[in-house]
Order: structure tokens, then C-alpha cells, then sequence
């Protein structure tokens, strides 16, 4: 048997290569090197994002569907989709910075309401006598009969997992042990005196937030973010859904979404736990919020009725599922909890939202919006008595998705836009040269060239301005020239950005007011909206007001709180 | 690359054959073919009990371990032990008759005392709303408001792979179902009016009993039995810790004791669902009895700490196991319920033993004695008040090994044996032509030889006998011509099988003899004798007192109640 051939990808500007073999795309020879290119439509070549430029060696021709995204100068010039495009040499690649999906930003500041720590994980110093000819009890045994003797606890259970750590820890640590308990239940055994760790994980449809919480003191140790990794298989919902009924059906099925993340949140939990300096075995708890589709690809449930009318979720309640079911390392006996969704798309992060915001307390009518690729929004009222919710499949435009310059909010991304009579202001991310466009750009962008009256109510083109000008795509307007991109290329904002912008902020709106209609709220009521999500937390409120996204309530404060969500996960995680 | 070479290695009478990389013994290659060659010493080369003979082809030369277990006449003829030779090429190999554990008689018949069936498992009805547009709840939470409405349980729980199945089998069934619950769990679903079904299980060190009982009748609906497949690596408990704990430090360590067990009981599960044509999913609970190590080296709990002074189980309380941890196939969120033990190596086969004979409530001084390769004596005073328990190594010897002609109860063993004026009266199991001896033949023909004075008190031969004659390791006794043997050797009974009798049977008796001391009781108290055991069923038990195995005790009755812990394991299983 000769071993297969196999080709040698490198990219540039990120310095990484690997070998693949005939048959990869360079969309998946990317991920397989570890870089996280763009790709909203799931690889089937028509979003766009992917685009590289093949700078040496042979690849397959290109397809009609790149003959349709790309000009013809630009395919010259050795522009591909990486989705459509297979190796047929070894190749260098250099990949567009818009295309990339690195150092994203991540709010994961937060704040964590005053909260007394009193988590379902307690630590418990155990101390027994050595075994002996005349005392040889079983070392579970022993533990019990110290808890029971010691504690007051009696019949602690333990998982076969943790048992079978026991005996050889137990003479590790000389007889004595810190046991961590949940419900009863060991969770695993530590050296006298160690704190129990948890992590707190915001599974976004986009993005992943993790925190790291001392369980005894309930102090953040460290914080991280990454990009979901099943957005290579679609970056809405519904075309994730749809790839995983068809990868079940397929004869050699891909990893499945669950896969992907559980592996993710396992890396994460890592590089936590490696910056705080702590070992896997002291993570006695896990706190997952998610929405309704991304608990169900994280715990691998059936996804087929969630996927068509009458859009019905395998479970809304709080799930508790070993560690080791999910290929997550931590301590032997430790559990993920998933915490409970509220039914079709509202899912377990819109509750630790609502936990985190308090809204189910608020006295006045309060309106919570949390922004993200599916967008939930929650009415509260008499006090939290009536609370309504409801899910909007707002879309990925807010990432950098389907927007002509769009890209995620990273580094060299317009942050902000204002039009000057002179021309255009903008800040950049990490004030770095501007290579693309991130969701609150966009929004002030449309918001701006509305207030000057470059588009019309229905955000049409007046073409009656020196930057607007006639794109491949019909009208653009220029907003910037760009230094910091290799193509030369300046940033634009096209008739079609501004209607997927249209599409998303509809989607948001009408979702606002299909809960004031049914709860019969008139405008004037409205006592407090609260902005939450990470992205939420960075656009400009007045232009998101004035794009008509969220409504003007006279009446009403506005708060940003940020990421609500992991602030309910860390909740849920510090107090039962 | 190229493949590696494999050798064809057929074997005889069996008509089996298998492929083997070279560095594999003859031993694990038969193991490999599914052949079940008996080996005490786990492979070491020091029983002798794995002879074969070599018809064709090359193999590595005989050990100094052969030399001194086979003599130069037998070497000459082809003999080897399997374990010491390493096919060179292609071979043609016969198995001696008494060297195959193939259809071994096993001790089924068991008396389940009048009890009610009371299982931890019960069975609901639960008819649910289809869902719709307007009624969109959660499948799982659907459920378990059917469970509340309708059966007054609230907050019933699922493990996550029950959770995986209901979408779809609600839909299948027509949203309505028969749903298993253990202590507010939802093990399984099944269509509605199903009964689901438990295994019970008595893990022996040498012999597995397995039972299919109905959850809902109590009724038997199969049983079968197999050779503990762990026998491979050594017949007695110690070898088999020592073999575990070694091949925890090997390299290159070969599937574990706890792999080789739980496929067993994988194996004969699916066995006993095709006998009694039902499905994997209707199996709902499975229940375990075994001794200390049994039940370790079936978790794979550590063995270390149990294998030295002073010699301490990991746990000895009951464990409740998910079966896929074990790889058992089952209904998805179903548990192995392994019973709990007393101490040391006092296990859950001893308990069960307790439970099925009522010992722990008879009102007169009760001893039972469960016989097998380990043997658990107990005795029970002031109506069970005091009950005290001791094991005691009897070793593999009434299994057939270490016994020149042994062999296990199987077809052709002789397993009575009386001594008459003319020369020798026996009984084979099958009626079939005697190709050895196994245990209760043993005893017979031990008893009779000291009755009929040809051995002294201290088991010396007399050689006062024309059947006594010089073999190759001193006097033997010539107790069948053998006409069932390829070989053409007579069945003897060798002055070192009387030794190894008087080990076995020594230890069991020191056992009594030592309960009978500490609980200070005179042997007119005893009352009642019982003797349990697939083995301990087949014995003479005028023989077992006259080698003085077990005592004469002036008022007791003697009861052979058969497999006890096996009836232990169903009754744990059908009653709480």
C-alpha cells in the first residue's frame, strides 16, 4: 500500500500551513490549520466571505458560483472562494483580512449582581484512619462514614468515575482529602484545603464567552472568548439545523456540531485553567446558557422537529450531563448543567439574561432586548408577573455577514462612522488601519447617511452625493479609502448592505412590536429597555433608535448591560 | 507499507480457526477463535492445564517450563502447553478434551422464595397531546406534564441519552408511550403496553449465571451460563488482580479484565433477548452479584490496594452504573446495579447469598457455606442478630485444575465415584465415555479411597492396592481406563491431587472452623447447614464430611440450595 498524496497548504499573513489531502477544500484545509476563516453560509459557496487569493501552485477551476461573487479582475488577480476551491498542488494562500476571524473582541465585562456565593458545589475536609488489618473498611466506606460522623451527611453517593480515583488518592494525600459534594453526590477528591473551580460558558450562535469562577469565593480567575466553530457549517441557526439533518443522513457523516463545540469548550476550559494555574481535576461544575439550538447541538439532542413547523424543542429543561459524556475534562464526577430554555427558540441564555437583569423584578414595564444572530426579547410587567418572550432569527448582518466590507468585530474593524460636511469620521478597533466593517459601523453608517439624507425612508439611494457612486452592485457609498487592506480596494456600503441591515434591524423591531401588541403595551408605558448581548453593548443607542431597530419610547431609560447572558451562567454557576 | 504476515492457525476437534500476527501464543491465539482453553496460572506455564498437540506446522521450540510439565515421550508425540508456544507458520493444532471449558453444566434451576414483585423499575402509561403551532412544549416536557397530570409525579428527570431518543419515538408511537421510571428517572421508552425487562447476574470466578426476568410478572423468561472469560488470566482471584495490576504497568496493555467481563455479560444478554425474542430496549435493569473482586475487576475499580495487606476494597456499597459506561447495550438510560458487599473480600455474591436463603432471620444457629473458587462462609446467631462472614481461598481445585485428570463439570467428567469389591463405579456427566475428572468426582473418589483405607488420615497413598501403581509424579490411583481420551491414558488420581484436595477442602474447613471460634459457638448449636453454590449442589455431602470439608454437626440438617447468589441477583432485581 503507498501511502496517499497529500498537498502542502500554507497561508499568509497568519505564518501557518498543513497537509491535506485530494478532495479538501482550502475552506476546510483552513480550519484544519487552525484558522478560522469566514464563512456564513456554510461552505455551499454563496455568502462570499471566504474569499482568498492563491499567490502560487494549482488549484481546481473555478465554479460558477465564484464566477457569480467574484469580477472577473478579481478571479485575474488569483481571488477564490475557499469553500469552492480544491488544491490540486502544493499552494500559498494568502487570505484577506475580512475573511478572517481573529482576535475578536468579546464583551466579557460584566457585571454580577451583589449575590451571596452559594454554589451546588461544596467542599467538604475529609479526614479518616489509615486502613489496617483490624480497621480494613473500604475506602468509600471510610469517606462515608466520615461524612456521615463528621458532617452529618449520610449516604454520600459517588460516580464509578470518582471511585475509581479514590483509593489511590486517598494514599496520595496521606488520609485526608478535600471532597467536593453536589446534592450529594462526590464529585471528585482533592488535597486537603484546594478551592473548587466552575466555568461559566455563554454559547452564542456566533460567539462563545467562558468564565472561570473560584467556588468558594466566587471571584472571576480568568475570562475567555472564541468564535462558535460550527459557524464554519452556517452562521444562522436554521442552516446549522439543516447541515446536521443532512450530515446525519450522509453515508460518511462529517464530526457532528456537537462534536465541534464540545471540543471547543474543552479547549477553552483548558486555557482557562492553564492561565489561573489550576488542574483539570479542581473543575467540579459546569454552567451552560445557550439558546434552544445551541444546547441541543451541544448535547447532540435530535434537531429534525426543531427544524420545521411546529418548531418543537427535544427538551426546555435544565439538563445535567457528565463531563465525560461530552469529552469535556474535568474532575471525574463533575457535571455540564444546562440551564432550562423557555420553549421553540427561547432559549437557556435568554433565562440567564433575564436572571442577570433582574427584569423579572423591574417595577415598570421593562423591554429586554438581547442582540445577537437570533435575537430574543423579553416584555416584563406588574412586576415581572407577565413575562412574554419571543426569538428573532435577526441574522448575522451585526457580525460582518452578507455586507459587502462586513467582517466580525476584530481588529482594523470601523467601529464607529460619523459624516462630517468635510467627509467621513470613523475609528477603527485597536485604532488600527481600517480593513472592514463591524456591526455597530453599519449601524451608524445607514443611521448617518440617513440623517444626511444620502438614502431615503426606505433606504434607497439619492445618488446625489460626490462618494456615491455606481458599484458592480448597483449604488455604494465610499466611506473610506484603505490602507490597511492589500487589495487597494476602498471600504463601500452597497444598496445591498443596506438592505440585509434592513432585514436584521426588521427583524429585531417587528419582534419588539409583536410583543407590545399582545401585551397591549402602548409606547408610553415603557419604563426601561435594556440592551443586552455582546454586541448590543457597543452600538450607538441613538442610531440604533434612529434606523428604527429599537422604537423611541418617551418615557423610557435605556440601559447597555452587556454580556447577560454569561453574567446568568455565572450566576446560576456561583448560587443555586 | 506492507501487511504484516499472519499465520492460518486451525484447531482441532473444535473446527475453529483464526489468524494470528507472530509474537501471539498458541493460548491467545484459541482465545482469539473463540475456543476456550482452561488455563490456571493465567498463561504463566505452571498449571499445565492448556496441552495441546501440535499436528502441523512450525512453532518456537518447547520452554524450560514444558520440560518440567511434559515428559520427553509426550513432547515427542507433539504435546506443548498452548501458552508456552509461538506459532512459526501455519499450524494444525488439536485441543485435549480436558483442556476445552466448553459446555459446561451450570447450576440454573433456583428457587426464588414466595415474594412480591416489587421492582425498582416501574412501568407508566403516558398519553400526550400532539404537539402544534399553539401548543409548541418541549417533547421531554410534555412528558413530564403527562407524568404530573396524570400520575401525580412531579419533576421526573432523563439522562441525556433517553432525551436523545423521545422525538423521534414519541412521533413512531403516535404520541403516546410506555415509559420506564427508576426513582424519578425515565430510563427508557418503549410502545405502549410494553413490559420491560431485567437481567440478574452472578459473576463467579469461574462461572457467570445470567437471568432474564419480565419487570412486571416477576417470570423467568430465559437463563443461560458462560465461563468467566477472565479465567483466561489466571483461574483464582489473586492471579487475576496480579495479571491486572501488571498489565497496568505494561506498554502495551492487553484489554482489560473489566473489558473481557462486561462484553461477557454484553454477549450473553443479547443471548438471552434472542431466547426470549425481545429487544435491547425492554432490558430496563440489570442486577450483579459478585464477589469483591469480581465486582472490582467488573467497574474497573482498582485492585492494588485490595491484592496487599491489609487487603481493602475500593468501595463495598452498592453501585449503580450507567450501562454504557460498561458498553452493555440496553435501554439507553438504564443502570448495572451491582450489590453491595460486606468487606475485604466478603462480596455481593455473599449477600445475595444471605438474601435468597433467609440465613439473617433463622431463628436457630445457621451456617452457610457458598462453594466456589472463592468460598464465602457465614454464620448467623440469635435469629440474625449476629451474622458473621468469612471468604476463604479455596482455589480453582473443584473446578478440575490442579488435579492431574481434571477438568470442569462438563460433558464426559466423571462426577460420582464409588469403589466397590471389583474395581470402580462412576457416573459421566452426559452419560458420555469419561474423559476426566471433575469436582464432586473428585471428593467421591478422595472419600473412597479413605474409606476403603488406601489412603491415610493424612491422605498418604498405602499402595496396598493393585490399582495403586508409580506414575511419572509418585503413586496414583488407576481409577478408569479411558476409552472417551484421544490419548489412551487412564483417568488417575494422583498423591498430588489429594494434596491439592486437602488444600481446598482445608481452607474451607479452617473457614467454619474459625467462625465457629469467634462467635464461641459449640457444634451441637448448629442447626442448620447450608450449602450453596453451582458446585456445592453436585457434591456428595456424606463425602464432604467424611474428607472433613464440612463439619458433623450432631443436631443440624443439611440443606444444597444451588445457586444462591444467582437467586440474590433476581431478587434484588424484582423486589426493592
Amino acid at each position: 500500500m503507498t501511502q496517499k498524496k497529500k498537498y502542502h497548504i500554507s497561508f499568509d499573513p497568519v505564518g501557518k500551513s498543513t497537509d491535506v489531502l485530494p478532495g479538501a477544500s482550502l475552506l476546510e484545509s483552513a480550519w484544519m490549520a487552525g484558522i478560522s476563516i469566514a464563512s456564513v453560509c456554510g461552505g455551499n459557496g454563496t455568502c462570499g466571505q471566504c474569499r482568498v487569493i492563491i499567490n502560487h501552485g494549482d488549484t481546481s477551476p473555478p465554479k460558477p458560483e465564484e464566477k457569480k461573487l467574484l469580477t472577473e479582475e478579481e478571479l485575474e488577480k488569483g481571488y477564490r472562494l475557499a469553500c469552492c476551491t480544491y488544491p490540486q498542488s502544493d499552494l500559498k494562500v494568502h487570505i484577506l483580512e475580512k475573511s478572517m476571524v481573529t482576535g475578536v473582541r468579546l464583551q466579557l465585562e460584566s457585571r454580577l449582581t451583589d449575590m451571596t456565593v452559594d454554589p451546588m458545589i461544596r467542599a467538604y475536609n475529609v479526614k479518616v484512619d489509615q486502613a489496617t488489618l483490624e480497621d480494613p473498611r473500604a475506602d468509600m466506606n471510610r469517606i462515608m462514614d466520615a461524612f456521615s460522623n463528621s458532617h452529618g451527611l449520610h449516604d454520600v453517593k459517588a460516580d464509578v468515575a470518582v471511585v475509581r480515583q479514590l483509593s489511590s488518592l486517598l494514599r496520595k494525600f496521606g488520609w485526608q482529602t478535600t471532597a467536593c459534594l453536589r446534592s450529594g453526590e462526590i464529585i471528585g477528591f482533592l488535597p486537603l484545603g484546594s478551592h473548587p473551580v466552575g466555568l461559566a460558558v455563554d454559547i452564542g450562535t456566533t460567539k462563545i464567552a467562558a468564565y472561570l469562577l473560584d467556588l468558594i469565593t466566587g471571584e472571576e480567575l480568568a475570562s475567555s472568548g472564541a468564535v462558535n466553530p460550527q459557524t464554519m457549517h452556517g452562521e444562522d441557526i436554521m442552516s446549522r439545523l439543516y447541515y446536521t439533518i443532512q450530515n446525519a443522513k450522509s453515508a460518511e457523516p462529517a464530526p457532528e456540531l456537537s462534536t465541534l463545540i464540545c471540543e471547543k469548550l474543552d479547549e477553552l476550559l483548558a486555557e482557562l485553567i492553564g492561565k489561573a494555574g489550576l488542574s483539570h481535576s479542581q473543575v467540579a461544575d459546569i454552567c451552560v446558557a445557550g439558546n434552544t439550538a445551541m444546547t441541543h447541538l451541544l448535547l447532540d439532542l435530535p434537531v429534525q422537529q426543531l427544524a420545521s413547523s411546529p418548531y418543537v424543542a427535544s427538551t426546555n429543561s435544565a439538563m445535567d450531563v457528565m463531563v465525560r459524556d461530552l469529552g469535556i475534562q474535568a474532575s471525574p464526577g463533575s457535571y455540564v448543567h444546562v440551564l432550562p430554555g423557555i420553549g421553540g427558540f427561547v432559549g437557556a441564555d435568554h433565562v440567564a439574561m433575564i436572571l442577570a437583569t433582574d427584569i423579572d423584578r423591574k417595577q415598570g414595564v421593562t423591554i429586554g432586548v438581547d442582540i445577537g444572530t437570533n435575537t430574543e426579547i423579553v416584555i416584563s410587567k406588574n412586576n415581572g408577573a407577565d413575562l412574554v418572550s419571543v426569538a428573532s432569527p435577526s441574522g448575522p448582518a451585526f457580525e460582518g455577514a452578507h455586507v459587502a466590507d462586513g467582517m466580525r468585530a476584530a481588529e482594523g474593524a470601523i467601529e464607529s462612522v460619523k459624516l462630517t460636511e468635510s467627509g467621513v469620521d470613523y475609528t477603527t478597533i485597536g485604532d488600527a488601519p481600517a480593513i472592514g466593517l463591524c456591526g455597530s459601523g453599519i449601524i451608524d453608517a445607514v443611521s448617518e447617511l440617513y440623517l444626511w439624507d444620502l438614502i431615503d425612508a426606505r433606504g434607497r439611494f439619492r445618488k446625489t452625493h460626490s462618494r456615491v457612486k455606481r458599484g458592480s452592485h448597483g449604488s455604494e457609498f465610499q466611506l473610506a479609502a484603505d490602507p490597511g487592506r492589500s487589495t487597494g480596494n476602498s471600504i463601500v456600503v452597497t444598496q445591498r448592505d443596506i438592505d440585509e441591515i434592513q432585514l436584521a434591524k426588521g427583524a429585531i423591531r417587528a419582534g419588539i412590536d409583536v410583543l407590545l401588541n399582545v401585551t397591549d403595551t402602548p409606547p408610553e408605558a415603557v419604563a426601561e429597555v435594556i440592551i443586552a448581548g455582546a454586541f448590543g453593548s457597543f452600538i450607538n443607542l441613538i442610531n440604533t433608535i434612529n434606523i428604527g431597530m429599537i422604537p423611541y419610547f418617551p418615557n423610557a431609560k435605556y440601559r447597555q448591560v452587556g454580556n447577560a447572558a454569561g453574567v446568568g451562567a455565572k450566576m446560576a454557576l456561583i448560587s443555586r
